[in-house]
């Protein structure tokens, strides 16, 4: 691990915000960070440059998926999976838990790991806390995630307390297997608890027992009412390690990212913006424009005055209901690139209001454009695989 | 209609071939040039600035989709399709023609026009050429089709003979329609005749006693056997002016570019290179190559050493095999681009070989490669607006 890896820049003096850097691969990458998702090893519809283009310099790539196809062994084999898809910046890769855990019935969870069938091929395949590691170094991410057992909505406390043991446990291994590549990428550990207060605090503390390079905050937005959501994210925090970076796995909705920023968290990664841009859901300062609705069918104007992506400074809304109307790959293409824009324009503007102490200002502004969005996109993902979007 | 629309640059003295330019918007288009198609206004998977970036000055839009979707009257209050789809070069825009044959059941050919149902939301449409050419007015192409009927595949002599004589009625209309525009848009007749060779000559002649810009050939690459489809384009050119350009419509297979432009053609349109991209087919100039093949699954070669395309220059055939595998977005992009770059390679090779009277060495080179590439192309197209690509 090299030295400074994490540096805090500014402390909110009212709160727990806070803004960093990460330093990683002669990049230094501002905190609060949202980390655009490449599950198979592409951002959805983009070329890496035009990710760089954005601002983004550290995005997410996903062991479950790439090991399954094409292989992990294959990416190493080519060159690593910054080679491979032609990203020279920064990677994180997820440990593949979150994966196992929404094969549902298709998965049997023991101490030595998890067994399940390939949705692929039907093949039968098993993760292990040593597995994981493997693939992950084959791939070559900078940093890592443990390996960890998620647990469905409706769990038992008796079962969530085995569970943070059992991850635990796994920890300790994905520690031990990570040992002789602790030189080249960081293992972050994943805090588990459920929807328990005193679990969440039990797995935090004895995950930092690790001395990880950083830690992540898992099992939230899987469906919990939000106010759950936000307690148990403060019970997890509250017992993380101020200098090191936490990372709030799956949370991608505008005004979570605003409420866990201000509970002190550095880092996101979601779907939201690339699969909503796919769905035709265009994220602005002014709300979410639903680009297949009548009203823009003859609107002459940008997507998004003021937005400085491709499809704001060249296309009419009128032109991008009509792409999305007929299907068109470009569709996905122009919305991607202003999603991921108006993310990065957001996690700006949350450096700056925590840098100037005016984020509780931000958030009352954005949820009066934002609020009921999070009840509006769980009514899309009836898949358990969709909540979240951890990793998807 | 500006002067100087056309001009010669180079004659074979051994044969019919010809090189050329074609002044539109400010721009000299080389021909023999391919046209990629833009059926829904836009190149699928593209950004208009990386077709530009090929080489490509000029591109077909779709008379018949654009007006059953957006239409073409909102496209005109948005500026025109120039505009609309953000595309500053020239356009040529089809007359829907075709796309009414390849309704079969669905259409009724009157003496005033064709009747059919939308095949998006059922609504009873009536094109007839006064409509064509006021679509296309409307759309702003530079250069405009004719409205023609297009004849099932079995058709009878004397139902082609009816055909024909029921297009140049239909042209004459198209002219007199056009009046109004003809310094605004070029209009092109097309040629039809069926496989007759007398009526082939019949349309010719008839078609270019109405003086038009240019001429196209229609009704070819519709499942006819080779040797008859280059009988009746001979048919058809050898009663065209040689002064005026030649488009033989929805021609594509690089042999058959070759072999047309021998003939003395000089425009070109098809969907091979785009849709072949969707479906994992590379061109190269060592042949087809189908990316899913299991041999590129760990290569780590460029798909064509030597193309400067982003697929080729930033990519291993691995990488590209996965994308495919994948179902990925970028994999429809990497390979469109490709593709569109290969077309234009080979229109300059083309446009070389006439000029230094090797055409037939060019020809002897890629018929080693692209042997049998007709049988395979039509294998897939068992939908009849599929074949001959014309728009489709």
């Amino acid at each position: 691990m090299p030295d400074r890896f994490f540096e805090i820049t500014h402390r909110d003096p009212a709160g727990q915000a806070r803004t960093g850097l990460l330093h990683l691969r002669g990049c230094a990458i501002e905190t609060p960070a949202f980390m655009p998702v490449g599950t198979r090893g592409t951002v959805k519809a983009m070329l890496p440059e035009e990710v760089a283009g954005v601002g983004y310099r550290l995005i997410l790539g996903n062991t479950f998926h790439l090991e399954l196809r094409p292989g992990s062994a294959l990416v190493e084999r080519l060159g690593g999976l910054h080679r491979f898809m032609n990203w020279p910046h920064a990677l994180l890769t997820d440990s593949g838990g979150f994966q196992v855990y929404s094969l549902a019935e298709m998965r049997k969870i023991t101490e030595e790991g998890a067994e399940f069938r390939s949705p692929y091929d039907g093949a039968p395949v098993k993760l292990t806390p040593e597995e994981s590691m493997r693939i992950q170094h084959q791939l070559g991410a900078d940093i890592i995630m443990a390996f960890d057992e998620c647990l469905n909505f409706e769990a038992p406390e008796e079962a969530v307390r085995k569970s943070v043991e059992l991850t635990l446990r796994w920890l300790a291994r994905c520690k031990a297997a990570h040992e002789s590549h602790a030189e080249r990428s960081h293992l972050f550990g994943i805090v588990q608890g459920h929807f328990s207060a005193a679990l969440r605090e039990t797995s935090a503390r004895r995950t930092v027992e690790q001395d990880l390079p950083g830690y992540a905050i898992g099992g939230l937005s899987v469906g919990e009412p939000e106010p759950l959501m936000m307690e148990m994210l403060e019970a997890s925090v509250a017992h993380l390690p101020a200098e090191r970076p936490r990372y709030a796995m799956g949370i991608g909705l505008p005004l979570n990212l605003i409420d866990m920023a201000a509970r002190g968290v550095d880092m996101f990664d979601c779907v939201i913006p690339t699969r909503n841009a796919r769905n035709g859901r265009a994220y602005t300062f002014e709300g979410i424009k639903i680009i297949k609705q009548a009203q823009y069918a003859e609107d002459a104007g940008p997507l998004e005055p003021g937005c400085s992506c491709a499809a704001c400074t060249q296309y009419s809304r009128a032109y991008l209901r009509h792409l999305y109307m007929a299907n068109e790959i470009l569709s996905a293409r122009l919305l991607t690139g202003h999603n991921l824009t108006f993310f990065w324009r957001l996690m700006e503007r949350i450096r700056a209001a925590i840098r100037g102490g005016t984020l509780k200002q931000l958030r009352a502004e954005l949820a009066a454009v934002f609020a009921g969005e999070g009840e509006e996109a769980e009514g899309r993902g009836a898949d358990p695989s969709e909540r979240g979007c951890r990793g998807s």
